[in-house]
């Protein structure tokens, strides 16, 4: 039985490939995409979702856009690391997958009210769309198996010394879908910064051989120089795809149950995300937090989701 | 040339062996040692610093107490780590070098004037001493050559997901230094857990084979036994040391020019010591951050200077 | 030529005049009324506003339901003020007027995008719908007229020393309004505390002598007897009405054109309204608030619009 | 019997007349006076007290200098309204009274120490110095009878919207006071706008005919100018002598049993006194407010304090 998810994103490459996982694993069963601002503005990254998924002939999972900006601060996006149409690299095709007129809001929750077994959400963006349908439709929470989350980090952040990127975005977001107490993981740079994108991972994924594995390539070479320009590393972490994994093969990630809160207040330190492995809050757990990843199995894994693309 | 230094402190199993590499090493000439409430209370550290250099023989520096508690906060201690009287393990002996009338602020006032060239202030406590004296003082800061401090995190902290004891217990402390202009190094957990002691450490150690050598291995029973029972880990980090390492053979400990605020605002991570080595925050460096150490070196430093000790 | 208006409110003793002076007044054109969760949780301030719309008469007027808490923080509710149902005094007839099936967004949105001329809103209570319209339909803007909002004060306030009731539920998406640069009015405690109903007043409403007047007598019968309870002071202030008379008869209220900031993360003071009368600040006015009231002219004007009705 | 007291102050135009009162007035016995940096730094601020007492021909009440700035803050001084070196207007002399070579906090504690019957304090500017007392000091808490401070407010301020000059310039210090326990008068904007200095006011003043008349006439003259050059209005309020008055002559003063907090985080609050007169957060009564000034009473004690003096 495989499980049904919605994924949530902002495309930005290394969603691509969260959303071709999801697409591809024979674990899950995508049924639907929801897209919200992040990485580059909710115009781009819901044509980029509708592109990725044209391209792998992905074209029976609706597609809607959500929320333009985070719940209540300005919008930040990070063009300089995925290009100004936020998929920078390959020439972009018309997508055929058509923009669901629903919101975000409203693609989420026909997909729960139509479902017979509860339906998993991943998100790899600001968790603006999730907060949302959370606040919006309260009556739709038993619905939901569970949360998983690409973001923030148990060390040290990338868009601030302690703040990731997607929970700087919009911690509010967060928090207030930590208060909803469904089942919740976490998962942060410190298991993303494993993923690498070596020579032999773009190796084995373009070996796949496929369209899809080939604009897939692209992607991941406009990727790599642009870490290289940037941080003087070109092996970046393709984080995304590692939320899809918790859910797709539980067992290429190690999690752990403890306690997750989000920093809305500091001067220097909002959107950190607060986790207490150690107990020295004496908090009850409220998270799962991705501690370890099985590299090897983890890409593997992606590869094998691509091949059965188109 | 050996530099002139005070050791302000708040021993605490760490600060011990702080001051006798202080005391002994000949790169260091120690001219004052000046104590704060932190660990344990202040009259606890006041007479822990004075029973150590008793112990070893330092006879001739003069130790003052400072401030019993932070600049603004209720003072929060850690006897759950080093016993009721901060030095839990030995029996303690009476100490035969007495408590300087002076307060901390007026010895330190007192050395650093009374010095040829510019004295370094080594802290290994809650900063607090040195923020009092730059207030107070602030015509002194030419005086003093620079200011070493253990305390803080490039990553994670030990008394909140993100706060380091010290850097927690007086953060508005340390800001006040860091606005000082002068020369400051931080030495944080992210490099002082690499001090650990292990068996092979307390062997060498104890080996030394001295009166004080012996009083050490007496506090580092008690000290891993604690750690075993607290953290699971009898290897515990003997964090203070590190600091005077900085001074006393800076080939032992790589440090970084970058950039260093102190969250003082945050609900969950007030006390954070954000470090920004990447420059994400596009702001000017204002201080060294020990990023390595040379574990072996460090070690053989600290056993050469017990054994020039009583 | 009336002005057309939407009335956003949470029912409540006093949003029934400001429905009532919308609705009656000839400046007014009342275009459409939304809800939100405030005074009581959404589904009695949803329902108490079709029921006084359909005892005054008012039934081709759309009532949609908006956001049942605020953009981030959890609900908070005044009972205590104005009863379990919102509206305790009389005994509520059950409302002719429907609700509307759309949201307050979607409400918001067709009447903007129906009317030829801009349309001004009118919020009577937490300013969350209408941060929600702007932040999800901000292509909308330039079809909102402006935006007069009872809420904050410029001195003390009614839910915490600094912090007036609506403010304090929902200061983030009064943030969010002010940023928009759409033209906005606070009409504050410190003009709505002269909106007292005295017995002078409730005489010459009720001496309107219609059922909507014999209806609104027995609210407030109800509403200065709790006042008396409460804060020993049965003339209690009708502070809603005040942003209605803004619009309706502009001569009724002083405003001042200067700064207005909202305090998002105090302590003691969240949900404060900072109003910088002197410029002390030195930043650029971004408000219009009220400053003083016309009390005999307001009444006047609230019996003659009341009379107009049913 | 007359209370002893000490005066902690930043002259400034009206702490002259405070201490004037203070020395004048037959119910208190001043026995010392201590400076803090406030409305101009430190050396402006001790010299001045050492001035305004020499004139007036008070010249065996020591006077010693404190904290040159706020606990943790920068300091921020107010020479757009009390000029250059605080007192503007007049010629001043050389002081006669020479500077304490004690702290302040040394002072202070020599003079509880010394008296029979407990001693209160009147601080008229930023509390630091109080703050470093108890911080330094608590053993010498049972010694303090009460603390009378001029500073904040219970409506709006007059360095931000809702923060007061004393306030804003150290809110830890007052935080730290407030916690002491020790009975804390509070004397704000609220009640010292009363003592205004009219027409009228300085006639009377000036009819003493003395020397000390006659200097702080000069001081009124620059005063009033400067007001109505900067608020448009002559007649400026004499803050500080009013927290005097609470001790000299508590029938002058209404003050109430209350709940005070100090913002301490705010972004737009910071330094606000959030004063819960209406119980509304439910916290134990911590404070005395003055809510009231019997004015006629007040000057007629200040005319009287000053005919007191050379």
């Amino acid at each position: 039985m495989s499980i049904p998810v919605i994924v949530d994103c902002d495309p930005g490459h290394d969603d691509v490939f969260a959303l071709w996982l999801a697409a591809g694993h024979p674990a899950l069963d995508l049924r639907a995409v929801t897209t919200v601002g992040g990485n580059v503005p909710l115009e781009h990254t819901s044509r980029n979702a509708r592109i990725v998924l044209s391209v792998a002939g992905v074209v029976d999972v609706p597609v809607a856009a959500g929320a333009s900006g985070p719940l209540v601060r300005p919008l930040v996006t990070a063009e300089w690391i995925h290009g100004e149409n936020g998929l920078g690299g390959p020439v972009l095709p018309e997508p055929t997958v058509p923009l669901d007129p629903r919101t975000a809001t409203e693609l989420m929750s026909d997909v729960l009210e139509a479902s017979r077994e509860p339906v998993a959400i991943i998100a790899t963006g600001p968790i603006t769309n999730v907060a949302v349908l959370l606040r919006d439709r309260p009556d739709l929470a038993p619905r939901i198996r569970e949360i998983v989350w690409m973001g923030g980090s148990t060390e040290r952040g990338n868009a601030t010394p302690y703040a990731e990127f997607n929970a700087l975005v919009d911690p509010e977001a967060l928090d207030l879908v930590l208060r909803s107490g469904i089942r919740f993981t976490m998962v942060g740079l410190n298991v993303t910064h494993r993923a690498l994108v070596t020579p032999a991972v773009r190796a084995s994924l373009a070996a796949v051989g496929t369209r899809t594995a080939a604009f897939g390539d692209e992607l991941l070479e406009f990727f790599c120089r642009t870490n290289d320009e940037v941080f003087g590393m070109p092996d970046g972490p393709l984080h995304d795809p590692v939320a899809v994994a918790v859910l797709a093969d539980p067992a290429s990630v190690v999690v752990r149950h403890t306690r997750l809160d989000i920093e809305l207040a500091g001067t220097e330190t909002t959107g950190a995300t607060s986790v207490d492995f150690d107990g020295m809050l004496r908090r009850e757990p409220n998270a799962w937090i991705a501690v370890d990843l099985d590299v090897e199995r983890f890409w593997a894994g992606v590869a094998d989701a691509v091949a059965r693309l188109a």
